[in-house]
């Protein structure tokens, strides 16, 4: 298994000093397709004896680039076993918008959606490094609306965390089957989320009586965690639809670890 | 000074051994009204030599009960200085809505509301145990729009945090001299603030660019962080409009707290 000392923002801390990274590519298949998936967790944390509670990440629709990567560090570095599920296939990335749209057009209220997702989760359990009552996903952009997927397709995860993500209003049907708690990033002025859509959303947790927590960040927009967002607004001429927020960025990221700490049932 | 070992739920933490938490009553006077506020710190953290960050509290439209007293413990526990500020007159309490509905309603709309409530901040500040950029307003129920109130009038806050509060829309004069951030933490399905009242605060807080976090607790109804909701519901005739929750109250603590870590530039 491949080690790295991976140097992220995240590993800047003191306790980070003894800390002994472990990252690893992981193939594996869905549905016919190749896939490549990436591992990441402290070795001087988690072991196979010593498990931890594990994050399936779920990556922006520009599929599985280096952003994903420096969450799951950044994880790792937190005690979590982070595994970074491919959706599209192994390699498969955009820059472009259309092309970006159309590889997660693939998803998109189809039960394929969850399935990919269930694959990843599936990679994850298998590293046999995981308590497996305490596992969470997270995903950003397409990835936000895939945990939500995942999770009213009643996978076995404690919850889920969807960052500036599409909003999935759950059938009743799905809402039944949901074991996960839902934490809600939600950019306030993201233009590609309609207000409709949040209120279609909102009604539909609420009649399930799902638990759920949705926060909006105040002058948050797409894409408001990534702070190589900016730069891809350029690039792909989305300049005021996708930027990065410091704040919300920070704040949401906050919120994720308070969930964590009460879903893993952490005590402070 | 009169010091008491405060027995509260918050004081039970192994940290809390070393504490030596003050309480005092404060008499003071606002506009012709003789008033009392109460205060709480921890000695073994705070002292006129070594400041710490200040906490004014606003109860509920009850007046000060217990209730805002329990928070202040708690906010003592955490290392700051809190002061709850007494609204209405010394003593002057209720367990009747329509008599407090009649107390609350002589603020609603009313400069008095921020004023009342800046008494309570100078009476915080005259301690001479803060250390004045670190001070926020928290409030509960009258006392949540009670801080709004008191952000949108300009006062010297870094920050303010209502629990199930009214919403009040801040005009463009009162964003432009509001210096708080702002962290709003409303119940779900809270059925005295109308979906119309949340989309115009929404919008007055966006189209003012002001910086806050706006989070909807799932379930939780009016008046989700008090544990004695639900007994003052059936005397209150109030069953189904307040009521306590739990995971929501537990929430919005630690949102706090995490606000408070910002805002007061705790490193973590």
């Amino acid at each position: 298994m491949k080690k790295l000392l991976i140097l992220t923002a995240a590993c800047a801390s003191p306790i980070a000093m003894s800390a002994k990274f472990v990252t690893q590519a992981v193939t594996y298949e869905h549905a016919g397709v190749k896939l490549e998936g990436y591992l990441a967790y402290d070795e001087s944390k988690v072991t196979a004896r010593k498990k931890g509670p594990g994050v399936l990440v779920i990556p922006e629709w520009w599929g599985l680039t280096d952003y994903p990567k420096v969450r799951a560090h950044q994880l790792a570095a937190l005690g979590y076993v982070a595994f970074v599920a491919d959706m599209y296939g192994a390699g498969v990335t955009t820059t472009d918008p259309k092309k970006a749209g159309e590889l997660a057009g693939q998803f998109y209220g189809k039960p394929l959606m969850a399935e990919r997702a269930q694959a990843g989760l599936d990679q994850l359990l298998k590293t046999g490094l995981v308590d497996a009552p305490h596992v969470a996903a997270i995903g950003y952009c397409f990835g936000g609306a895939t945990v939500q997927a995942l999770a009213f397709s009643g996978a076995p995860l404690a919850g889920v965390v969807s960052f500036h993500g599409n909003l999935i209003p759950p059938t009743a049907d799905q809402a039944a089957k949901t074991k996960a708690k839902l934490l809600i990033c939600h950019g306030a002025v993201d233009p590609f989320i309609k207000k409709e859509e949040i209120d279609a959303f909102k009604k539909a947790v609420d009649d399930a009586k799902l638990d759920y927590q949705f926060v909006s960040y105040a002058g948050a927009i797409h894409a408001f965690t990534n702070p190589g967002a900016d730069e891809m607004a350029k690039t792909a001429g989305l300049v005021g639809g996708i930027g990065y927020n410091a704040p919300a960025d920070q704040r949401s990221w906050a919120h994720m670890q308070a969930f964590f700490n009460e879903i893993f049932a952490v005590k402070k």
